[in-house]
């Protein structure tokens, strides 16, 4: 962390920063020029407050030189983190999944038929919404329990781990046979929430929010490993720009860059980014291509009776052709790597 | 609401939408060009879900010409809600009052003294944290139930309300003699916690989120009001933008489109949006000119040693010049309005 | 395009515009409802300004249907259009390039060395700066005249067709020999300089400006279009975003999206919209699965002494690994397409 | 200037970086920690090429503490710049200017009518395009020469005078008689019609690009300020962001942002940033209370028929209310100053 400091700055201030740095276990290196004078700080700088020294009297700006996240980190973990979902299924370090299933579960009917077909073309894990997070308190909200209920019956019988949806922590008890506990962009923040998911031993994704940088998304995987469950999976589902054409901008470049500044396993999720079906298959192939560790499809038999975001879901003879691509992609991949 | 078809729409399903659009309660107005079929819908469309019609296999677009809200909407409600806050304080339908205090309680004399001071200058509601949302785990999160006890013994001792921010609604029980409770930016979209506050009957101060339109905050303080609690002060406080001087952009427009498209009150938060002090002044001024309902100034004692958000907080004798300021402008857009 | 009308419309007012809208050989079908009346607007809209009908007394809203752009728009133009670059060299329709160089030229031996290198790992174009746009007017401006004539000199000894940028229409001169002119990001809406290179016969490569839709660069690309000069190659570049990790977020959605509206040819530079050498093989590689027709990478010999834009130049040596990759990567797709 | 190196550094490219920065006459002071060595760079680094620094095999940050422009930066110039523009009309350091008119000249009835209104309503200058960037080729382009004959008319006629946007430096020729010349945000980065404009001895308005920071924004002004014409007008109208009810967002605190880093005047355009008429006047009197040096207001005579922008142009009658409104906020805004 870098200290600049206003010109001339009163002595004595200068004098009692220098000390409160030092207890914090940190080097304190002093560089004076005849304009700036500048501390270089050195040591765990990971719960320095930034914007408490920002605020001091004597200081101009403050500058931090390493990441402030720490468990999440790949400095400090150099190696893949690899997430055991189910016998045989594990996600990070190589190992890849299709995640897919319709956007919430509407009857007993279309979940386990969405799961046949999903699994038949490839998909190791389904996904399922129970709870839905709506902008419209008009619009449906999902089948909570009950949707639940559908979604481990049909884990029953496809033998399909399974993903859903949390959105309040009070939910959490319903969760117990769900394998991996959703947390959408709209909470990527609910830090209440992170703190009780912290507690749990199941694998969380993480999707991040809509303007949120890399940063806050890592930051938020902290406040969960912080708090002792390190299972954590990264989701990157678009970000909002100006463009409006597609309903938001999905940033692919999330895939090396977060592989770089962190071990944890990072999947893409193609229809809540691009909100058309039609772009899903292309930009999940290049996702792929980019060396994401999983996608997240949203896969429906009859898209235009879907009760929530039809327009992004494609149908099972789509995702069987995407499967194919993606299969022939991580192939191509995993030979490029070796 | 307009419906948009392909060309040459099968006619079999033409007459399904059309059927069940009637079913909806909805007159369907069909206008057929050479090229272009197009269904005009009159009559209540708020509940149609947008998404479900434009994923239909024979329709190109829709375009809503409604706003998707109705208790929020003043089209529906063309009087200036007032909400009241305390004996003589109340909020919109030019009322106006300044909200003040530390972004977080830190202790009994903090609080108090800084409570006092604001009043002294023409505050009439107090401010303070107590449960704080963190980017970082590592930073300090407030003083919980203690920081909500010390706020309620500096309202007893000023006479102020007092306004502080849930993060969960477990946190529900601690919140019954507060006067406003707050929905911070980060959950404006925690539709959970949402549900749960329209059944409250306290004032709540609903945030915009960092990258949310206004049309999505109308639908989450539709959200509060639809489960019975009407009394919201809606709250700009900067949006997330390209621009990196500032912390975030405030956008002042926000006031007069907001007052335009819904009856509630509107409170700008400079202290947010700008994340440094000496900017505040200068956009609370200017945002009292655009005709805000309110301001929210963080104020502290003694900002470098804030436990958080020392930046942007201003010293108790800026605030008095900033209270001073207020005041003539506010007199200056009576005067004009009148 | 519709045209929504306000509540109890004038009726002359509407008779008025009935009829000039029928003046500008639009047929237009009028939908009545209790609440609501809406204009159906059928013909070629193209011309009709939307905001000179936003702006009427008795209008509450347009919405346009059809694009606004007729040459560049694949509705009226399916076919892929292809661009001859050189003998034997083509873009588009299934026909892809690397285009590979620095970002400036800089001495004889540096723009023949690197030349030679990226024509040796398979880049066909050969790009390199003349005229550079940089922010600050203290930073290194380009060759000028200096440096095309080495671009010319490197085009004679390899045979590589060159593309380097214009920045004022008075270079235009200096541009005879060369083979594609490019428009940067910040000139794209630079209206005078494009309806000028409409009037050449020269292939142009018009890159998305920072905060640009596609829809608008698809108007600037019918700026050029409309002055007779059809050869255009769209470039995504990288949009400006909240994220600042990497310099800006490359929208690979650009590829598959503008391929859908348009005929035109879509290449993507990475290094721009990364700024960070080390991402950069990794986007290349997605952008190509994503299907573009070609690569724009930043290539320097000494990235560390590059006059401009080091951070994101690649080495010949990781240009030659790029090159491999990108040649399976094109393979995979095209069988993947058969 | 900070250079964060990366872990140790190989000692002679240490050496010959700290070599050439002293070459550029910089001080560089050395912080050598266990994990982090730092440079500290002190004397003038306005010409230090940042991304040349960057690029360096060792050199793993670099963070400007000093603004890379110098002509347009306060800290070298602490004083207010004031621009003349006719006799008794001046702008910046306390002089307050209303700039109104008509997007484009469309007529000489039209742009004298308008021209005589907003004088007799307190505008001192005139404004109205003769070339118009329009984003769709098809659209009204503006009078050209002819609109440029006729506001030199308007100005014979009222004394006021006039400003009017040059898109091309071709056109120069035609503005010897215009007061101030525009540069609109989409040529913001044109940097060649900046050098252009530094070498003429006309004031220069220069408007924020949709998406350019603050800092863009004082680099572009010294383009200009480097060819030796350093009277600028920096102008706010409105920057892209996710909102899309307005046209863009209006940011406000460029006014006291703008004027603390920079000594030049900030004007406000919230016809442009609004698009919307009936929100200007209340945005214009913000930025007034936010003491901006003055407004440039669209004002038309008939906006249903205005060629260009009619959306966001107010009647003469409106303009009149404005001005009133405008001159009372200049009264308090100087009061509470003074």
């Amino acid at each position: 962390m870098i200290v600049v400091l206003k010109e001339n700055p009163n002595p004595r201030q200068l004098e009692n920063l220098i000390q409160w740095l030092k207890s914090l276990n940190l080097d304190v290196h002093i560089s004076s020029g005849s304009q700036q004078t500048v501390l270089g700080l050195v040591g765990d700088t990971t719960s320095v407050d930034i914007d408490l020294v920002r605020a001091l009297d004597i200081v101009a700006d403050v500058k931090r030189i390493q990441e402030p996240y720490k468990k999440a980190n790949r400095r400090f973990h150099p190696q893949d983190t690899i997430i055991q979902i189910a016998e045989g299924i594990s996600i990070g370090g190589g190992n890849f999944q299709m995640i897919a299933g319709p956007c919430s579960v509407e009857s007993p009917e279309q979940i386990c038929e969405v799961a046949k077909a999903v699994k038949a073309s490839g998909a190791s894990i389904l996904r399922g919404g129970a709870f839905k997070p709506r902008t419209s308190p008009y619009a449906f909200q999902g089948m909570h329990a009950e949707g639940i209920k559908l979604l481990l019956e049909a884990k029953a019988e496809t033998g399909m781990p399974i993903i859903t949806e949390i959105m309040d922590i009070g939910q959490l008890e319903l969760f117990g046979e769900v394998d991996i506990i959703q947390v959408g962009a709209r909470n990527m923040q609910n830090f209440e929430l992170l703190k009780h998911l912290g507690r749990t031993g199941k694998p969380i994704l993480l999707k991040r929010g809509l303007a949120n940088t890399y940063q806050e998304l890592l930051m938020s995987a902290e406040y969960i490993m912080s708090g002792g469950n390190e299972q954590i999976i990264l989701c990157e589902r678009g970000i909002r720009t100006f463009e409006t054409f597609t309903r938001n901008t999905l940033d692919i470049a999330a895939v090396p860059v977060l592989k770089e500044l962190s071990h944890l396993p990072v999947v893409i999720d193609p229809s809540h980014a691009l909100g058309i079906a039609r772009f899903v298959p292309t930009m999940a192939v290049a996702a792929v291509a980019a060396g994401c560790d999983g996608l997240m499809i949203e896969v429906h038999n009859d898209p235009p009776h879907a009760k929530c975001d039809g327009p992004q879901s494609i149908r099972p003879e789509a995702f069987d052709v995407l499967a194919k691509r993606v299969k022939a992609m991580r192939q191509l991949v995993t030979s490029l790597e070796g």
